[in-house]
C-alpha cells in the first residue's frame, strides 16, 4: 500500500530574474519587472511529497518530523531571509526562476529521502503561480 | 528536466443545469436546485497547468504572464460576468455542468499551448467541488 | 466577559446590478459588466458574528447550531441557488449591491437574535472583495 | 472524457498514536507528544476524487450530491466527533496514523464507487500535514 | 500612531463539552455530540493581537518574535497535543467551550504584555466556527 | 446605514530591517536575519477597508472599481517588484517594518478617499503575521 505524506513549509527571500550574459536591456525585454537590479522578494510557500510503502510497525510511511527536519536544515535554514542571488550558491550562476528553483529543491532533499521513496515538490512563488518538480 | 508550470485565475457566472429537450419535471429530478430557470451563480477558480522541459535560456518552462494572457484571452474574457447558457456559444446546447465546463476550458486553452507541452486544467465551482481534466 | 461567536456559512446566487427606473446605457455606465441582462453569479460567503455574555450554565454566548440553523433557515433556504434579482422578494425594487444584500441579511437575522446581543455580517461576494454592516 | 469530479468535507475526532503491544517508554520514543494518553485531536478535512467518464446525458461523471452522501454516511458519520482509537472499529488493533486513516477512508468509499471509476482520497491532519492514496 | 500586530499560531487538542455536576442524558441534551465521553478534538488556530504605538527607535508596536515566543510558552507548551479537560489545570472544572477557552488565554497572555497595549485573541475552532475575546 | 467596503490586493518586494545610524551588530541583535544586507522579501497581502453610508442612488458605499485603481495606483505602482529601501523615496530613511509600511500605505489611500469616509488598511507581511492601521 503506497501512500503519499506531505508537508508544507515556507521561507522568505529576495530575487532577481536575469542572466549576467546578457545586456540590461535584453533582461527586461525578458523578464520585465523581475529584472530590478535592486530586487524585489516572496513568500515561497513550499509542499514537499514523499510516496512509500506504510511501514507495517510504526503506521508511517516517514515521520513527518524527520520529513520537517530534512526541509528545515536543507531548504529553510539556507534560503530563508536571504538573497537567493547572492546568499546561495546554487545560484551564483544560475537564474531563480521558479522552475530553477524547485529543481535546486528537489535536489537538495532527493539526497536525504531513501531511493526506494518518490519526491515531488511543489513550490508557490506567490499564491496565485506555482511550479511542480518530480524528478524526472 | 520537466516542470509544470501553474496558474490560478477565476471569473464569475451565472448557470442553470438541465436539457433542453427534457422536461422540466425531468431536469428538476437530475438536476434539483441547479435547475432553477432563472439561474444561479458561482465565482468560478481555474487552475491552469502547464508541463514542459526548462528552456536552458531563461529559465522558463512558459512565461507565466504568456500564460496569464491566453487565460484572460481566452476563458476570462468570454466567460467572466457573464450567463454560461446565454452568452457562451459552447453551452448553447451542452449542459453547463462542471465537468463540461472544464473540457472546454482545456480545449480553448490546448489550442495555444505548443503540442509539446502537457496540459491540465482544474475548475472549482465551490470552495468544495471541484473537477479536473487533462485531456484523456 | 463579553466573548463574539461567529460562524461562516455560504450560497450560490445570480444577481444584475442595475436599477429599473435607468436606461440600459446609464445602467452601463455605472455598473458596466455587472449590469448584464442575463445575470452572472457568484459564491458568497457569509460570517456572522454574535456578541454577548458568556452563560456561566453552558460556557456558550449562544449554541452555534442555534445559530447556524437560524442562518440556514433565514439565509441559505432563501438565497442559496437563487436569482437575487427574480427569486428574492427583498430585492424586487432594491439593487443587490453587496452593499444592500448585507443590509438585508443583517436585519433577516437581527429578527432572530434576542435583544441584549449585538450582531455583525460579513459577506464577501468574491474572494477579493467583501462588505461589513454592524446596523449603524 | 475522463474527468476527475472532486469533494471536499471533514471531520473532527480524538486519537492517539501508538501501539499496544508496545511499553509506553517505546510508543514515546516513536510517536512523541503524539502518544498522549489522554488523547488529542484534529480538525481532519478530506478531499474524495472521482475519476471516469462524462456521461453524455447528464454531462456528470457522478452526481456530486451522490458522493456527498457517501462521504456523509461513510465517514463523517463514523468518524465525527469521535475518539478514532476507542469509537471506530476499524482502529480496535491499528494505530490511527494519517496514512492508516486514509486507506481504512479509500477502503470505506471504494466500496460505494462502482468499478469503473478511480478513487483517490486526501486527509489534511493539520493544514501543513496530508497524506494521499489512491489504492495501489 | 496606533497600530495593531497580529500573530498566528495553533494547537491541536482533543476535548469533551459537559458539565460534572450535570447527568449525562442533561450534557447530551445541551453538547449533543461534543458530550463524547471519549472526546473528540480539534486544530485551535488562534489570532493574537496587540494595539500600541509604534516606537519610533525601532518601527515596531512590539517585536513579533518576542509575541510568538509568549503564545509559544504560555500556550502551546500549555494546550498543543493535549486533552484539555484532563491536561490543563484551568479545565479541571470549566467546560471548554471556545468561549472558554479564548477566555483563559486571553488572560494566559494579557500578564505578559505591558499594560499599556490592548489585546485580543481569536480561537477558530473550526475552519467555520471562531470566537473573538477583547477583555470586557 | 454605515457599511465597511473590503479590497484586497498585493505586491511582492524586498526589505531590509534595520536603521542606518545604528551599527551593524547593533541592527543584528535588534532586527536578526531581517538585517540581511542583501534584503530578503515577501509576497504582501493588502486589504483596504472603507465605511461609509450607502448612496441610495447606486447602491454603493464607494465602486469597488474606483478603490481598486486607486489601490493600483497608490500602492501596487510605486511598491510591486520593487525593493522598500532603494526604490521607495518613503523609506529612504523609514525602517520599513510592517508597521511602518501600513502608516505609509494609509496615509497615500487615505489623500483619494473623500473625508467623510473611514479607512483601515490591513497589511499581511507573511500569511501568519500582519498589522492593522486605522489612521490613530
Amino acid at each position: 500500500m503506497k501512500v503519499t505524506v506531505s508537508r508544507k513549509a515556507h521561507f522568505n527571500a529576495a530575487h532577481r530574474l536575469y542572466r549576467k550574459d546578457w545586456t540590461f536591456e535584453k533582461n527586461q525585454a525578458v523578464f520585465g519587472k523581475c529584472n530590478n537590479p535592486n530586487y524585489h522578494g516572496h513568500n515561497y510557500e513550499l509542499i514537499v511529497s514523499v510516496t512509500g510503502e506504510i511501514d507495517p510497525e510504526t503506521g508511517y510511511v516517514m515521520d513527518l518530523g524527520d520529513l520537517a527536519a530534512i526541509i528545515r536544515n536543507e531548504i529553510e535554514d539556507k534560503f530563508d531571509h536571504k538573497n537567493l542571488n547572492m546568499d546561495v550558491p546554487e545560484f551564483a550562476d544560475l537564474n531563480p526562476t521558479a522552475e530553477n528553483i524547485v529543481v535546486v529543491i528537489w535536489n537538495k532533499i532527493r539526497a536525504k529521502i531513501t531511493s526506494d521513496k518518490e519526491l515531488e515538490v511543489v513550490l508557490y512563488e506567490t499564491p496565485r503561480n506555482f511550479v511542480t518538480y518530480k524528478g524526472s
